[in-house]
């Protein structure tokens, strides 16, 4: 729900142990500040001695102050209780790379996304270990990057992808289908900034070929999962999951294909809720205010 | 999510213009009585001049005040803003009455729920038109009411039904599939405090043998709906849908059949926003949040 | 699932009234010509004097006939119980236009299910009453033809765009999305062969802006139905429903934006049904083998 | 569907390797024996040398012979095709076990539905080591044993159980959130016979607190899985799976309760499924003629 972001909103989020006079605190610094709170969000995971976590969207006042006073200003606050924190203005979009491999259809999801501003990002560049899709990314105005991941050289492949990463100063990286194992000095560069779509509904299917094992084991529901990305393959944080039902007719293959529309789904809507700011990650888990 | 509240939580909803500070003030108060947010939901129709709708749950400190000095204390803070508000102690539960005709899908789903401590209510009485389910209901220790609507009569019928309800000190009322339409002088009596679930996916198939002109239209899925009781028949706020696939090979009746799965969900998830202080009924609409 | 379809793969569609041995009649025909049939689905409306509807799917013996050949005898068996049928050749490609307005998600959904042959079909053509989609139809390498529908001369766009279609040799027709009301002769010259995609859960919200009379309404669910297009607006046989779940914070706006993807994945469900021959239109409904 | 079934439907679900002439050899058959298929479905794995699935519903001429004469005269051409086949008269009520523990929401979804007639079933008995349920079972008019199953004496308890079942000539047994882990002796005894619920979305979180994994792994959906029991723990052949939609909200405990929903509803429609001989168990895998 982007499609008209105000110049002047700001969005807040908070993450600490819980203590009283939190929400008071926060709410009396942002209409010192003349700002209006337009919508919040908070959870406790336990009244006693537990997490609190808050997402806050507020209107500034721009004629009294700068987004980055309110920020600053935030810091004393944000230092009287121990706030994990981070404030972000919402009309700025966030700059995110595509890696993709030979499937196309969360590339493309996300490609349209965009062009019919439902996702409020920019996407600098798309980046694929093979060449096919150049064509079809380049028709969209974006700038494609082919880096091959030859056998032995996967090293230098993803040192290229870093330079790119930071030379487009990228806020965050979305595996659309990228059939490649990430090394752990990539995993740790970005982190917490990878999203990755797995064809399961996780933990069922880790690893390799998730749809023949589903297959095999004649599920009557398939699966996928958008997640963070960590070193331990598919453990990340989950964002979102969704499936659809299947039946015996579906062979191996068909699941392959069929698969395709909810992995697309779950990966658009991680995405968007990643790049509004909607996302907490906590331990392995994430809370989700959407 | 009931099944362990706090005897210190309280639940505050709030609905009233979007102005500056409200949030601020609200939180405050709290801060200054002791109690702690540990959940908190907030919604602004419109950033300029719009609705400012808000949902709290607190646990206020025992040691200082009592609930009651809590909810005094705030009507200072309510007047400066002008807020359309109410203070529920979280802890007590509120007296709900079942109205049932034949079917019993709508209320054995509730009783299921009440008995298992997932609907957190006081149950003191069932009222039916029809003598069907007097054991049923009475196995469960509650008292059964059988109160005939006879032709010409139903007026009579509504006063001894508004008489026990007012004996009984209700807070709301369910119709779990009661079919009879009450008047305007029973509506009116007890305006948003009668939820019914009407058995289609409104507004498709108002009125009577919803599931009759579901199966001449061909629809490939039927819903269920629960709502506020207004005048208008099955025209009163939605609080919740719910719908289930369909194909060719249901027959009217098949669909009548099915449709009971559709409508206890539908009807159970309403009831427990409702008593559980999560809706906001404005104009003819809800905010519900869930 | 149409990613791997035999040359020698035939459908066959049957609706008639119900009477004794047309499963022997037709199956032992089948197996004379050397025929396996490899999937079939039946279903009686009504076991007394009911409608018997049909669909199987055989491989004939390439050896010892043609389609041609095996369409050709078995109207004598379609004769004797007088059958409405139709018998396909499963590798044919059905011919498909598409029309479409201003909003593309209808089209490019159509396009990448096609391009990535999950939809076995021919796209000839693509008309609009706007220009604006020319270029990326184009890319996709299919003629694209404006057609605009200037006031006071929508009968001559019309008579332009049935020109086009037969001359193109259409087998059905998609409106994906076109906000164009098409007259009684356009849809009599294609009847039976146009399915179109309505912008909410018929039979609620028929006519214009059902995004917004949800709004109104305040649903909990929103919809899309694709049918096939009948003199009556939004009346004709459904082929396909599906819904998404909204809440309070859906502004009219968000509820049309949020509704793409109900359509687009409704629309292409049932054209994937239609060309895969699994839909029997019987009266205002669909029998749909899927 | 079962609300009206004449006397004279039968229903037969036959499995085999491929070959031609099947289907016709079946309805010739049938039709000779002046019956009609009012229902029929059909399925082959693989056209070339795979296996062969049908379901088909018939209506006998009582006039003419008797089910057991149909069924008799079939043996002949289950003979040629060497079929794994059965065939049942579907008026006749199959008589179903129901094993409980101490979470009732199964149990009773099932008493509901065959007091409500939608399962068309016989009860003969509900055996439970634990006395909890005795009173609401007896309510219904159904025995209900109470086999403690005391540490070391489990081969006890089971005897007496395998002996109750055999006194009643059941036809399968439910395990109806029954926490006790069946010995091979029991489950070969019954083999194919037993369905249970568990309470995940299988293969995922197999074996014990499927909750409490599903909480740490933070997952955003739960779901159940009915299936048949085999020696393997949570690996026989899958039958149904439902999920729901979760979020962060939800403590171990919330996930356990919300769950039950999905519990219910997964093994009703399984039972439903076995108990209308709609499903074929072919390896670790099932036909769901749905």
């Amino acid at each position: 729900m982007t499609h008209l972001i105000p110049d002047n909103r700001g969005r807040l989020l908070v993450a600490c142990s819980d203590q009283p006079g939190i929400v008071a605190s926060i709410s009396s610094y942002l209409q010192q500040q003349g700002a209006n709170i337009v919508q919040s969000d908070q959870y406790t995971t336990d009244p006693e001695g537990g997490m609190f976590f808050m997402r806050i969207e507020f209107d500034w006042s721009t004629e009294r102050n700068s987004f980055l006073e309110i920020k600053e200003g935030f810091k004393k606050v944000a230092a009287d209780f121990q706030f994990d924190w981070r404030m972000e203005q919402a009309v700025r979009k966030k700059r995110m790379v595509i890696f993709v491999s030979k499937e196309s259809h969360c590339l493309l999801e996300l490609l349209w996304k965009w062009k019919a501003n439902e996702l409020h990002v920019e996407i600098p560049l798309v980046i694929s270990n093979h060449a096919d899709h150049q064509k079809e990314v380049e028709s969209y105005g974006i700038p494609f990057h082919h880096i091959p991941v030859e056998k032995g050289k996967k090293q230098e492949a993803e040192k290229r992808a870093i330079e790119l990463i930071k030379e487009h100063d990228i806020d965050f990286v979305v595996l659309a289908r990228y059939m490649q194992i990430l090394s752990p000095t990539f995993v740790q560069t970005f982190a917490h900034k990878i999203i990755n779509i797995h064809h399961s509904f996780l933990p069922a299917f880790i690893g390799a070929n998730p749809y023949a094992k589903a297959f095999e084991r004649g599920v009557k529901l398939i699966g996928a999962t958008a997640h963070y990305v960590t070193d331990d393959l598919d453990e990340g944080p989950i964002i979102e999951q969704d499936i659809m039902r299947v039946n015996h007719r579906y062979s191996s293959e068909d699941l392959r294909i069929a698969g395709r529309n909810v992995e697309r789904v779950a990966l658009a809507r991680a995405v968007m809720w990643h790049h509004e700011d909607r996302v907490i990650i906590h331990g392995n888990k994430t809370v989700v205010f959407s």
